[in-house]
């Protein structure tokens, strides 16, 4: 665990303005936040800084928003009143301090080796990517549900792919009722889908079934739903895709197509802000804990 | 069952254009329409009528809408160009014709019997009440999904009553990984809640119990939500009303405590127009098989 | 609520064994125990007591067993060294004593009007039927594990009715991923069916269908499987009866057939006795809290 | 796939009894089988073979048992009349045939390379791994509903380790209504956990926990419940353990300590034969299908 017991939250959203009242609440941290000007309220004792450079020196872990940066020169703080500067953050950071954000790049670690301070990607932890196929669901079963005119209970739902994000989804939607078919390519997935009860189609099998859904939600970042596939799609079925890009859907030809499709990406943070900040805190935790 | 195959589907909204469409295409049927006229489209075996008295002369089972009127004097038709008037239907029907529609008044009543036409409330119908849980539940849900910054997975949820609403929104809830504590008064009702897996509380022990909650479910058609109770839900509980009027929630108090408050009502309708006419039409079906 | 706070326990086997340990622990209580002899321990702090006539003189609430006698004359006392007779029992009542029982006779109910004591059977009580229907789901799938060399995932499974019994064991057998049709008569059984996902089969039309099962589980209390029902099971079927006497099943037709069946009849004590004993406990606590 | 249509199933137990006919019954496949005479009953369209030799030069595929062997001579066949020499079988194959069995030995291997023939491990399969903990799940619950007189429903179970036989066991207990805790060393496994609704604790913070459970289930294959965890457990927990050689359990300590424990290996065999026999035969299907 951290000698320095003070965390610096810099920049973000609501998730980061949710995961510094988390920290605060738990016994024996400190928390000092920078970026949050506009009309956002703190919880009490969250303690506001005044420059990035005055919180990173007095922090033990620095905590970046998630993506970091944005325009790759600033932190990512949609609150704050003047940017601030990525400059500034790394310029206060030395060998005791561990800084962590998400969708760190490859720029920043050179930085990071050069300057001596210690960098983790809490993007890349495998436990984060799990619980947030828990938002990612959700959001995409709401958006099922504002689309369409029919439940989820009883509609005929097609799955591509099946990682963690299929996972949760198929699990959610066959809870609702669903009926929920999952397409994936290796034996061992199929297996799964199977003992899960939802019905398992093999890849290849797709074209001669696809006809026959209500929703189709694609997972797999690579354009699988081509213009093949999509012109043996019904009229009135939803098309999500969850796939980051460059996504699973020829969007061009879906509308030629008069298709509805919606590509919904970043659905955590989008639709439940507070439960993403404790996920990212979580995961901070963790991190925390093996770095001993 | 019916001698005379011919339905007369009079007024509605897309409920009533999908009950319509799926009639047609169940064999052995012909359904004439009246009071689409406004952009709607039909299915191609659905025959438009030029008016409601031919169409009722032709039928044997008339279709009203769900509620048949608005105003008590024309049939509830949103989408039909000029007003259908009640008098029409009612004058068109003889003996051999079966009319039914959605919270018939004790008027109608007596218009049957006087003309001598049958009368049948599908909105009475068990089944109907049954089938409209699914989509009255998740149209909660989806509330609740828009309006939180939080997921339903790990949400604190309470459900106030235990009837066929409570039921099918509890078993949504805890599907989708929610807390669902459900109160209720008769033991019978707690034992069932506890069968299911859910927590249950006496409705008598509610008051020291409802400040820990996330989402709170009303399903009691009767203001148990009082300022009492209101006062000690958190400032950031959503509060979900499902009964009919007067509603559960004493919304006046609620509105001054800052309460996050929605009353919901007829969601079926709204939230799937599809799935609530395949239920109107099996639920006629119904009626149909044991009118014999 | 009981002026007088002991209990006095007589007879019964492990469930009423372990009823009185959990009054015992209930604070407040004093629990006297007659007719547990041979080898059975009892919690701590339940006392024994030499005769049923002292237990019943110095409780305020006396508990016999389920059911309370087998013979008519003495309690149902299978760990008793000697026979505690009804008498002694009635006998040592007077209007300040409730006593509680299962299956009670109307000659019982006679005997307590003569000496004005109070009398309940906890067996007529709902949220007893809704609990016991736990133990009882629990134990047909035991049964079924035992007798057949498939696994409940992937069996196709036929319920037959949709009262309490039938509702628990649906949920059971889908939840372990079997393939569930349960038949009713009523259209509002036939909807909460659909409702919660299973096939749902209108008992006119089990004839057609019933071959395709792997197991049967009859809760109707009337032989509705007759010969002509049973010539189209399937040979490798397994039939489960739970219903009471008469049960469901022509057995003899069965037996010549060469059907394996199994008539499964007071499950929860046989297979979760402690399970039974809580429930019984909390089933006559809320008879207190009622009696006031 | 296969050119030469030809199985010969040789020796096993009822499982590759009903994996014949199951191959019979698909479209374009002979099946021949060997070494079933004990009163075994074949299905119609599978032909006995006198001599094994015979069976696999004229099969292209050659199905042995599960496992292959037990004495390292002869194939495992109990419902052989007289022993079938393994060297028969190989001594038949040449490079046209394809053997498939479970838990093949390195020697096997060495044999394959040198007489030429294909060989391939069924049991090394993933899917087949992950269908197979379907059956074990089941045999590991009706263990523990033979052996407890509590029902699954509300039994606090503990499940050790979160591979594919606890990812299944969790979700059927869960299913039943049991209280169920999942422990792992990995940060992803306690996310999967949290996120599929049980209580995730890490392993190294068991010892504070494990003394309030009613079932413990380990899937651990090394001994982690040693006597200093053993000590902490109720005296009227049950434990199952389900991991292969040497176990989970320190047997001998905890028969000391008097707990109640069971080691239950190879249950797919034992409790479900015929579900068994399915999932090997879509197993070896999906090895024939890459074999191209």
């Amino acid at each position: 665990m951290l000698k320095n017991k003070t965390f610096a939250v810099i920049g973000g959203d609501l998730r980061q303005v949710h995961l510094a009242g988390l920290l605060a609440a738990d016994d024996g941290y400190n928390v000092l936040a920078v970026g949050f000007d506009r009309e956002i309220e703190l919880a009490s004792d969250v303690v506001r800084c005044k420059s990035a450079a005055e919180a990173v020196q007095k922090a033990g872990c620095v905590i970046l928003p998630l993506p970091f940066t944005v325009d790759g020169v600033t932190v990512n703080a949609p609150y704050a009143r003047s940017p601030v500067p990525l400059e500034e953050v790394w310029g206060a950071a030395d060998a005791a301090t561990l800084i962590t954000g998400g969708k760190l790049t490859e720029k920043v670690w050179d930085i990071s080796r050069r300057h001596g301070f210690k960098l983790v990607d809490y993007y890349d932890r495998e436990e984060l990517e799990i619980l947030n196929t828990i938002p990612t669901a959700e959001g995409a079963i709401q958006i099922a549900m504002e689309e369409l005119p029919i439940t989820i209970h009883g509609a005929r739902c097609l799955v591509m792919g099946y990682g963690r994000v299929a996972k949760t989804l198929c699990r959610d939607l066959a809870a609702l009722g669903a009926q929920v078919t999952a397409c994936a390519r290796k034996y061992a997935d199929l297996a799964w889908i199977k003992a899960l009860g939802y019905q398992a189609v093999h890849i290849s099998a797709l074209h001669g079934i696809i006809g026959s859904f209500d929703i189709v939600f694609n997972t797999v970042p690579a354009v699988i739903l081509t213009e093949a596939v999509l012109s043996d799609i019904r009229k009135d079925c939803l098309v999500i895709d969850l796939a980051s890009k460059p996504g699973g859907v020829d969007f061009e030809t879906a509308g030629h197509l008069g298709l509805k499709t919606v590509w919904a990406l970043s659905l955590p943070g989008k639709v439940a802000p507070i439960t993403s900040g404790v996920i990212i805190k979580d995961t901070i935790l963790n991190i925390l804990a093996e770095e001993g």
